[in-house]
């Protein structure tokens, strides 16, 4: 079971073309290939889903429950309001990294408030794409 | 029209592997199992559907219109937000039964609140997968 | 310890009386009537108190300790204030059975928090005189 | 039914020797006697009933269904909370006239909601023993 | 200053014609009519005023105070919201009193909330023109 | 009026068998016993009432108007919505000291409001029994 | 880039069937056929989706960018609750107008709030299917 | 009865000279011009009023009655709390169209609420002056 | 452009007869005399209106644009809900000085939030009189 | 470990300057020598710290670990939001007892909420300097 | 006692180097350079304290009682959540002028809430530096 | 300015001594030997300063102005009430990295707000001292 999930949310496909003043220039495919080399120098294979689709997620979510170490999410939007996610999250037993690329207290109001925080073993949020570095950085240190 | 559309909202087909302490150690299929049998003593043909896509509940409402006599429904996290949910079923004219394995109000605020409860005829929770018999009695009886 | 307690809260004597279109015809006579039938067929005695009276409800509670197998109650309008039958409720220790005639999700906002759901095994509600059945079989089958 | 029933709820058993800047030196036999008199000048029969018990207030005014032409009730404390009584008034056909001697949207915020008022047919606040001469005045208009 | 200042909000100029099955027939004049009669048969001119201008009402209340021994007023919809009014009212020194003509705690949320209720000696509600009277009534027994 | 008059409210009945990990194994029966002998020490009678009924406990200080020098009450769950028995508590003119076995604000939300503070001299909480010792003890020392 | 993309969200496919005293007889058919012809009056095709699946309309808002030179948005129940659309529609650069068949302000409390409405250039809301004609040439001026 | 009542409410006679970045440089009196061009187009009469003054906006919505088909209304702040134009606009049989140069929902908190939304039959916002035309145009299809 | 706008709003016109002891004996004469004669040691005409009405402050902040260098307003209550008022001061483009005599924030809640604050250019309240001298002095300093 | 540490928080230094009517005439001197004798009556030794520096207070508490055997606290202004003070009494393993000398709850809305009673032990309120002697004699029952 | 203390509060220190868009480019040196040659002018000394610890505020308002005539108070961000400062100035007996260099209420929410101003004097807000020469002016036409 | 400021909060000085269960085992002297040797790895020196007193925090981040690279800062209970850190925090250049040890989110409700978020560059909670390392590693690659 050395393999991480990586998921990605809603609209988080749109990487480098949206509001980059906020996320950056960086592709999505960009974060995934980074991702992948950070996790093969740690001895860890790496799936990626991203999706559009809540029930996705949840399936993906779901289908890692023994095959994966870890999980890494970036929820997007789903981040404030998908109580499925919550609920589908907290049947998985290994180490749960959430991440943000942005910083979400220094934006909106609503989103200012994660619920899938309370069932994540770790929260990073605000180093764009290094924070995914770090998160698979904490799985590495977790899992072992 | 003899039939009863059972509906499972998301995380629900992980019954019996995610935390049995409140969802007891009946699996899904055992569930439904049961609820076929049920149905079938009292003279009605279940069919079954446990999505964690919101889009396909909605669907599946949508053509139980016409087609089922009455809906079954587990919505699990929906119950709590999915207020597409609360539309689809608003527009089925056949009784609604809203079941829930636990007693959501012992648990945390937000499974306080449903947001389907205003258009399910009946709602009954925390009776675990006796809840489930006992909504369909009570669909045998309102039906006739 | 083979009978149930039946408990309704105040104004449920003028049952078949008060807003028919929303409580219906029968009177308390017939639930009382009714119910009685359906736990002797079941093995059960049934003793039943209706009270306007909070105190009295607590009484009863507080006597049905090592008396009756189970409480199943109506409380009425005393479901969304009286914090004094939640505290006695908890003090029961078979099965509590919640039950509301009507849907109080689809009604005036301060019926849809129920303070005594938070102690009950279990909550039927919307489907009138049927709840009790509902209800009553739940007993049957919890307390075997 | 020439007949008017009189409710006063807790504490106004003390009318005459508690907080007499709000609630002035008149007793309640005082209150009672002047009534009294009020509807008999009008052709009316009183009754009155005061009571520190929620329940009593609740089977008298059931009792007054068919029994008497109107209610006027001043509920005390239980007018900011008791949803029994609330309940109890909307089976009552006739006229309901809720009366406060003091003004409670000039006392504590807990004063201003009345849980009563929605099934009032009629409010007086604020007027002392004049509000009750108002409230039997505006009885003897409405009944005929 | 045996005269009394009767005041109307904004939209009473349409009594009579406006939702008719809130407010009744009777037109404003009617209103006023009456109000100038029964305020005769008491000993007290009335003087009238309606205004769709919340200043309008403010100044005449300012030129009451020495001229009029108290006022009535139905503040209409500014009751939610003008605290000019409560504070003009607050300037006057004899007995003003509250008049609506329907129950505004029976009807939508914002119009449970009265701002000039702390300032107004006594408030009546709910008994449609005859309010006016008991309102006079109450006038004529302050007063004295 | 050397005496004082100890009531508690709903529920505490059955201390001793409710709940013992919140309030402990003595029986009501003791903390009588006790108050008892501890008032008996410091010159005073003690005279108690414990009653799962709003209204008895509303009576009962009525009645200790002019008759006890002293009013220590554990009002249950009355503690929290009970206006009624506020201001019945705000007629009595000696000291009234409020206690509570366990400590309210460490257990759930609806638990940290009393709205019996606000008339109580004093507020005594989470001392178990102690806490009637430390309530007599301060009687005996404000009434002197 | 002279077409239009036409979202429609869920449960809009039963439009004519459902509630039709809200939202009349004419059926989405009706809607997407009056639309396209109405776009082609001003040269612009148009392109339909209805979806009861939010990642399906994500999608759609996706590949929109770069292809459609406005959006027209009837997001039905996602309206008030799905910031992934809300998140979707910020990304594209056309006109968003969002429109709504019934004037959801007259409606249920939780459908006062828009969660699209901040990223939407204009908003259409009460005027049955006038509203999409008002919103197309709206789209045909602005792009103008 | 085919004319048409624009009316505009406070700081919209600035308009052009206050905040061009939000409402642009046309003035009022082009938008009036341009208004009654296009309900000329149409067959009806345009009668314009705009007034920094509630009560004169009352007024005018009174003297509509009986003497227009329809009310077109860009409220200004008045949107956000004055309820008398809630009533006024209520006692209006004709269509009424709420129109916003801006997008309030894009804006401050306290724009987000429209009181009188819930008695307009429709709410165009967002689209300057272009708005206007679209109000325009529904009142010609709704009134025929 | 060496002149001020004094501005008062609602009942200010009864300062010295109203509340003496929150606001003091001094007239709105006095208040007028003694700004004028500050202004004039400082250079500056000052132009003063009262008003009780809405629309009245608003305009004349209107004809302020361009005529006055600065506006001294104390809006009385209006400063607590009149967003109109705001958006007027907003169009002004000199310093605008808001003066309260008392100070609110020791009042009544709803005196607590000023809505033209966020408008202001500063604050000055509680000072009596004496804040009117800071204010114009403040104004001589900010315009030079 | 016979000693008891009492802490008084911001402004007690000037007990019996400040506000008499609410503390009375004793000074921080009166209630420190007090406290010193009841408790060498018990046996214990007493330690005492005010400061109106939040650290001071937490440093104290830290160091009480060990050497104290139970923590007397009046926080007074840093009961109502110092949760540092909340961490750092839930360090202390011996029993902790808030004092206040006037009653909270009687008082502004913001001394209705502790932060650190949900981690005292037992909270006493209102009694004036008694309270601190019943806080010791609890202290040495508890302890023993 | 002719002398007044100037108190700043944290992150003052900063002034000139921090935020000078809000703050403006003048160093808390230059302040209180100003301040006291002002005072000096009117007759007054000054001393100064500026300090990141909320206790050495308190403390330096206890040592102002009986030696100084006056405090001007910039509190910083104590301003929105100490209440030991609301009591510690509670104790003074001279004038208290609390003065903000910007306008809180057109910065964050948070901002917008004073825990001070209740017990301040006056308040004075937005002028940045001129606002402490106000402040001065008025301590020393008050004192006098 | 190769060196990196380390900031500890209330009560972390009894890092492992204190709810060992949540915060682990190792002591704060653990945490910052840890930090310095992760330091030095990467090429940054580490200063490290605890306290419980919120003024030296704001101090010691005013003195890393300009002299350290960047901030790191567990703010314990400060975290949810400091608004003085949260401005002291806003006047530093380099990045911040907020840290917590255990998940806020999945604790106490006044755990879940960080009034230190939104100036913070990022934010790592949940992950124990590993938190720190991940820190430490976001310095030194944003630095560079």
């Amino acid at each position: 079971m050395s393999s991480i999930l990586l998921l990605h949310g809603p609209n988080l496909n749109l990487l480098g073309q949206r509001e980059p003043e906020i996320y950056g220039h960086a592709t999505l495919a960009d974060y995934v290939a980074n991702c992948t080399e950070w996790a093969r120098e740690i001895g860890f294979d790496l799936e990626h889903l991203q999706s559009n689709h809540e029930g996705d997620l949840v399936d993906a979510i779901h289908s890692a429950r023994g095959r994966h170490a870890a999980i890494v999410i970036n929820a997007g939007a789903f981040t404030h309001y998908s109580w499925s996610l919550h609920d589908a999250l907290a049947t998985f037993h290994g180490p749960i990294i959430e991440v943000h690329i942005s910083q979400p207290n220094a934006r909106e109001p609503w989103r200012h408030t994660s619920v899938i925080a309370p069932v994540a073993s770790g929260s990073i949020a605000g180093f764009g794409m290094l924070g995914y570095r770090l998160a698979i950085e904490a799985v590495s240190r977790i899992v072992r």
